[in-house]
């Protein structure tokens, strides 16, 4: 799956994604009034108008990004009208022709880890038909349970053509907390090690210069980012906290590779709430959200075209 | 809530939780086959046979037990009708006065794991209606990510009366990967550093002697289990690994406080599939599994009062 991403990334020259994490604050009044004017229920109605609102992004945006990110958080916080609007989401940018990375920070002791990635990844028999849950292309995965955890996720990725982005070096204030400790044995951070273990894992379902285990590196640490990209030569990055977290352009030169590959860099907010902004609110109003997400993408493209890739 | 949790502990003495973690192996032919016959879709029998398994389960065992704990990736790998009948046990169990652990390992950054301590925990308000999308009395947690991560879920905690279990050190062999590592800042292990910081979370959340930020630590590691026990005296211990993976009454001993509470044990397949069990297989066929898991809660209990309990 990583050779597709890097496919996609290279055809349209745009190592970026669109993370689609809509939060009821971004769902524009009229897109809400038409939801609750079609559903009797007004969860339904908000999982609707978050639907809604992603096809309009994705619309807008899907000739220019070789993939999408949604935060399945912020479905699941809608309930089961959430999760199908999750799912619905997920198969409409198939359709668009997108690479949907599911960020679902999941993982759990081996058997469990298994199911999580027959939901995600994989898919499950039920007396002879097979069904493939949620289908993502990609999942993002916590580490904290080590190999065995993981190990499930890396199988699928293995029969099914998949891949997975593991947690080494998150985007937030607080991920210093455990992840930057010095351990005694290597002299070196956790993440570092966590970094170690992922190109391992990864050995077993490498496609070309890439595995299909990545990393996911916060664009707000670009130091942490530049060892680890030494540290993980087979390894794709996975960059949050780009734009709304404080990452810029600069900060993330050396995530990618001498072939300005090797990484992906998502924003959020900044491409799905660029309606809000005032670089973009005086040209679009908040009937037309879907459109300022078009000129979003074109300047963080610019900007990463010029001051990231080699 | 964990003064709840606590009482009801109390009431039954029985300081253990149920695992509902169904799969597909251990439902029996017969309620297979009446899900086929009720449903067109395969993936929504299958569903509606996981329901129907825990409910028999619970019928069978409820008036011995204080709490439940549903995985929730045995439910997403059946996708959203997987999910549905998550929502449906964790319904069925608290009409039956059940506590319900969700055992969903939860974590991301602040904002997001803000919109999962939402749909777990406590609820989201749509055009000033309110909805509590899954409603589980205690979600578990992944520490991974840090302080900003987890603070969301505490205030959840506070405002809802729920509690959390955060992943300290997990019941796998390879949890050690990690967790284990010793720290250069403390010369103690990760874990260890990581149960501080989960007494010190709860603090704001306490309730009587314990709090409501609790801790997963795994059966199968009873040494760390009294080293934890000491360092984090006001946080309530989640323990898995018991049965099925290794752990034995004998082990839990210093999980638990000098008045016998402070830990709450989780079995699953020991006792859900205990009509497998040879102990249990020539009392009880598939026909009549529910009524298997009430001898295997009475033996567990037994195990827990005459070797762990002071």
């Amino acid at each position: 799956m990583v050779k597709k991403l890097i496919t996609e990334i290279q055809k349209k020259n745009a190592p970026i994604v669109v993370g689609l994490d809509p939060n009821l604050s971004m769902i524009p009044q009229n897109l809400m009034d038409e939801a609750v004017a079609a559903n009797d229920n007004k969860l339904e109605a908000a999982a609707e108008a978050f639907f809604n609102f992603n096809k309009k992004i994705v619309d807008a945006t899907y000739d220019l990004v070789p993939a999408v990110k949604p935060q399945i958080a912020m479905y699941e916080q809608l309930g089961i009208p959430g999760l199908v609007a999750y799912k619905k989401t997920v198969d409409y940018c198939h359709e668009k022709g997108l690479v949907v990375i599911g960020d679902v920070k999941r993982g759990d002791i081996g058997s469990t880890s298994e199911s999580y990635a027959r939901a995600h990844l994989g898919n499950i028999e039920v007396l002879g038909e097979k069904f493939a849950p949620f289908d993502e292309d990609f999942a993002t995965v916590n580490p904290y349970l080590g190999t065995d955890g993981i190990k499930p996720f890396v199988d699928v990725c293995a029969s099914c053509d998949k891949g997975i982005f593991v947690l080494v070096k998150t985007s937030n204030p607080s991920s210093g907390e455990f992840q930057d400790q010095i351990l005694e044995s290597t002299g070196k951070p956790l993440y570092e090690y966590v970094g170690e273990m992922v190109e391992k894992w990864g050995a077993e379902v490498s496609e070309g210069d890439y595995t299909n285990v990545g990393a996911v590196v916060g664009a707000t640490y670009p130091e942490m980012g530049k060892r680890l990209r030494e540290l993980m030569p087979h390894t794709f990055i996975l960059v949050p906290g780009y734009g709304a977290q404080g990452g810029t352009g600069a900060d993330l030169k050396y995530f990618f590779d001498k072939n300005g590959l090797g990484a992906i860099v998502n924003s959020s907010r900044g491409i799905i709430a660029a309606y809000k902004n005032d670089k973009y609110s005086d040209r679009f109003s908040a009937e037309n959200f879907g459109d300022a997400s078009r000129p979003a993408v074109i300047d963080m493209l610019e900007d990463i075209r010029e001051n990231a890739l080699p």
